[in-house]
C-alpha cells in the first residue's frame, strides 16, 4: 500500500509528502460531471455504488496519495430531522432552518448506524474498490458550521443569523453544538469502523467568528468532537479555514494529529506556531494558484514544500479545488509533489538553513 | 469642535476614544430608509442635498464623532466608463467586467473634479450644515478591491474571477491596479480640497489575496493610493480586513496614521504588532455582537477600549454596522464609548498591567 499519508501524519520520515485535495471527487473532472449527469448530489452521497465511482476517480485520473470518500457534511443535520435540499448553482438549503429552542428540541437523536448507514456502506465498497492502494479518508463536518448551516438554513456571506443566536441565545447555542459534537464524534467513530483510515474534521465557517465567540462556542464543541474521534484510533486532521490565528489554540484543544493550514496563512508561519505541539500539517497552495500557467503551479508548489519543511506535511490545496479548474492544472500540482524528493542532503540543508530561525526571530515585532 | 477624531488619529492624549461606526448612515435607521424609499441609491449618492441629509442622520440620531460622506467606492470604477447598477439584494453590478487588456485600454482616465463633483459637492455641503461640530471623513476603495470589482462584475465569495487574472495575467493586473491608485490617490486629494478632514482607504477584499498576491499586487497599489492621499495633509485611515496577518507590513507600505482593525483580530494582538509603527488604530467590535443585549455591548466596549489603550485609539465596529440592527444597539455601542473615561489613574494603571507585556512575549512560541 502507498501509505505516505499515514506516515506523513504520524510524522515518520517520508522521500516526499503525500498529496490530495480537497474536493478532488468533483466537477473539475468530466468523468465526475457524467455521473452527476445521470442523478442529483445528494442521490450520489445515499447510493454507495455512485459515491464510490466517484471517489475513485481522482486516485487514477490525478494521481493523488489518498481517497476521500464522497459526501456531504450536511447528512448529519439531514439525518437530525432536518430537510434537505442540494442544488448546483443554488447551494444547500435546509426548509426548516432552527430558530428557537423549540426547534431544536425536535431534532433527532442520531445513530449514525442506522440514519447514515449509506455513508458507512460507501466507505465499506469503497475501502474493497481501493484495495489498499491509498489511504481512504473519512470526514464530518464540525459542530459551529453545521450549527451555522441548521440556523442560517444555507451558506451565506457573514453568517449573521447563526452569529445573533449566539450573542441573544448563548445557551441554546451551547445545547446545540453539544448535540452536534456528540452525534459528528460519534459518527467519526463509526466510519472509521466501516474501513476510514483517516478522519477529516471540517469547521468551513470557523472564520465567521471573532475569536472570543470561536473560543466560546466553536473551539470546545470541535474538541469534543475530535477527542471522541481519536478514541477510534485512526489520525484526525481538524481544519478550521479562517481561524489561522487559532493554529496553536486548536491544536492544544483538539489534541488532533493534524491540523489544516488554509491558504491565508503562510506554511513557515504556520509551522513555527504549530512546532511545540508535535502535529502534522495539511495544506495549503491557494486553489486559485491553480489558474496559474503549469510551470508557476510546479514553482509555487515546490516553494510550499520547502516552507513546510520534511517532517509532517500532507501536500495539499488551502480549500477546496475551483470547480472550473482545468484538469491538466490539478495534475500539474499532484505531479510536482510527486517529483519531489527529501533526500538526506536536502534534508540537511533544510535543517541548516531553518533550525536557526527561531532564534534569530525572538524578540523581534 | 468636538475634535476627539483627528486628536486621537494623531495619538494626542484623549480622554476618551472618539467613536464612529462604517456604514453608521444606513438601512438601520428608520430615517435613513425614508430617504431611501423616495430615490434609488446611486441618485442619493449623486445628490448632494440627500447625501448631506443621511451623512448627518447619525451625528443626532445615535451621537458618534464623526460624519462619513455618504457614497460608494464604485463610483470610481463608474467614472472610469463602467455601467454599474446598485440593487438592494442583488448588490453591486458592472453591466461589462473587465476582461481582457483591451477592456482595460478602453477605460477613462479620471478627473475627480469633473466626473466625481457630485461627491465633492456633497462634501462642501456636509462640511457647511457639520459647522464643525464633528470632523467630516471621506473615502475611496482600495485599487484591489475596485479591481476585483471590475473584473468579476459583483461581489462574489471567492473573487476566483479576479484572482485568476492575478495568476493568468499578471502584467493586465498590474496595470489596472496602477491605473486606480493613482485616479484613487487623486480622488482623496481632492476630496480634502473640498471639505475632508480625515480619509479612509477600504481594502474591502484584502481577505481574498494569500499572502504573496496580497505584497504582488494589492499591497503596492494601496500604498501608492495611501501615499499620494497623504499629501494632501489629512490623516490618512487604511482599512484591509481579512489582511490582519498583514498588519505591520500595511503600516510599513503606505506610512497611513490609523489602520483599521477587523473584527478577526484580537485588539492587544493588533497594538503588539502595530506598537513599533507609532500609528493609531481603528476599530473593531464584531457587528453581530450588537446583537446582544445592552449591557452585554457595554461590557464588551469597554473591554475592547481596555485592551486598545488609551494611545490612538478609535473605537469603531469590525466591520459595518448590520442593516438590521435595531438603532439602541447601536447607541448602547456609542454609548459605552462616550461614558468611558480615561482618568489620569486609569491611564497608570494601564501602563502598570500593560507595559510589561512585550518582554514576557519575548521568546513565546
Amino acid at each position: 500500500m502507498n501509505d505516505l499519508l499515514l506516515r506523513a501524519l504520524r510524522r515518520e520520515p517520508v522521500s516526499r509528502p503525500p498529496v490530495w485535495m480537497m474536493r478532488q471527487a468533483g466537477r473539475y473532472l468530466s468523468e465526475y460531471r457524467a455521473v452527476r449527469a445521470q442523478s442529483d448530489f445528494l442521490t450520489m452521497c445515499r447510493t454507495p455504488e455512485l459515491a464510490t465511482e466517484v471517489t475513485l476517480q481522482p486516485i487514477d485520473l490525478v494521481g493523488v496519495d489518498a481517497a476521500i470518500i464522497f459526501s456531504d457534511i450536511l447528512v448529519v443535520p439531514e439525518a437530525m430531522g432536518m430537510s434537505l435540499t442540494l442544488d448546483e448553482g443554488v447551494g444547500p438549503q435546509f426548509a426548516n432552518p432552527l430558530r428557537s429552542p423549540t426547534d431544536v428540541a425536535r431534532l433527532r437523536p442520531v445513530e449514525p448506524r442506522e440514519q447514515l448507514s449509506y455513508m458507512l456502506d460507501a466507505l465499506r465498497m469503497t475501502r474493497r474498490a481501493l484495495n489498499d492502494r491509498v489511504p481512504l479518508i473519512g470526514f464530518a463536518g464540525a459542530p459551529w458550521t453545521l450549527a451555522a448551516y441548521m440556523v442560517e438554513g444555507r451558506g451565506t456571506k457573514q453568517f449573521a443569523v447563526a452569529k445573533r443566536m449566539l450573542f441573544e441565545q448563548p445557551a441554546m447555542a451551547h445545547h446545540l453544538l453539544g448535540l452536534l459534537a456528540d452525534a459528528v464524534g460519534e459518527f467519526l467513530v463509526a466510519q472509521v469502523e466501516a474501513g476510514a483510515q483517516v478522519v477529516q474534521l471540517f469547521d468551513s465557517w470557523a472564520g465567521a467568528l471573532a475569536p472570543d465567540e470561536f473560543r466560546t462556542f466553536a473551539l470546545p464543541a470541535l474538541a469534543r468532537a475530535a477527542q471522541r474521534a481519536r478514541e477510534a484510533g485512526v489520525p484526525v486532521i481538524v481544519f478550521a479555514p479562517g481561524a489561522g490565528w487559532a493554529l496553536d489554540e486548536i491544536a492544544a484543544a483538539t489534541h488532533a494529529d493534524a491540523i489544516g493550514i488554509d491558504w491565508h496563512t503562510a506554511p513557515a508561519e504556520a509551522r513555527r506556531t504549530l512546532e511545540p505541539f508535535g502535529v502534522a500539517m495539511q495544506g495549503n497552495l491557494d486553489p486559485c494558484a491553480l489558474y496559474a500557467p503549469v510551470e508557476e503551479i510546479r514553482r509555487r508548489t515546490h516553494a510550499m514544500i520547502e516552507a513546510f519543511g520534511p517532517v509532517g506535511h500532507v501536500a495539499n490545496l488551502g480549500h477546496g479545488i475551483l470547480p472550473d479548474m482545468q484538469p491538466d492544472h490539478a495534475r500539474a500540482f499532484v505531479n510536482a509533489v510527486r517529483e519531489w524528493e527529501w533526500t538526506p542532503a536536502r534534508i540537511d540543508q533544510w535543517h541548516a538553513t531553518h533550525d536557526a530561525e527561531p532564534s534569530t526571530l525572538v524578540g523581534a515585532p
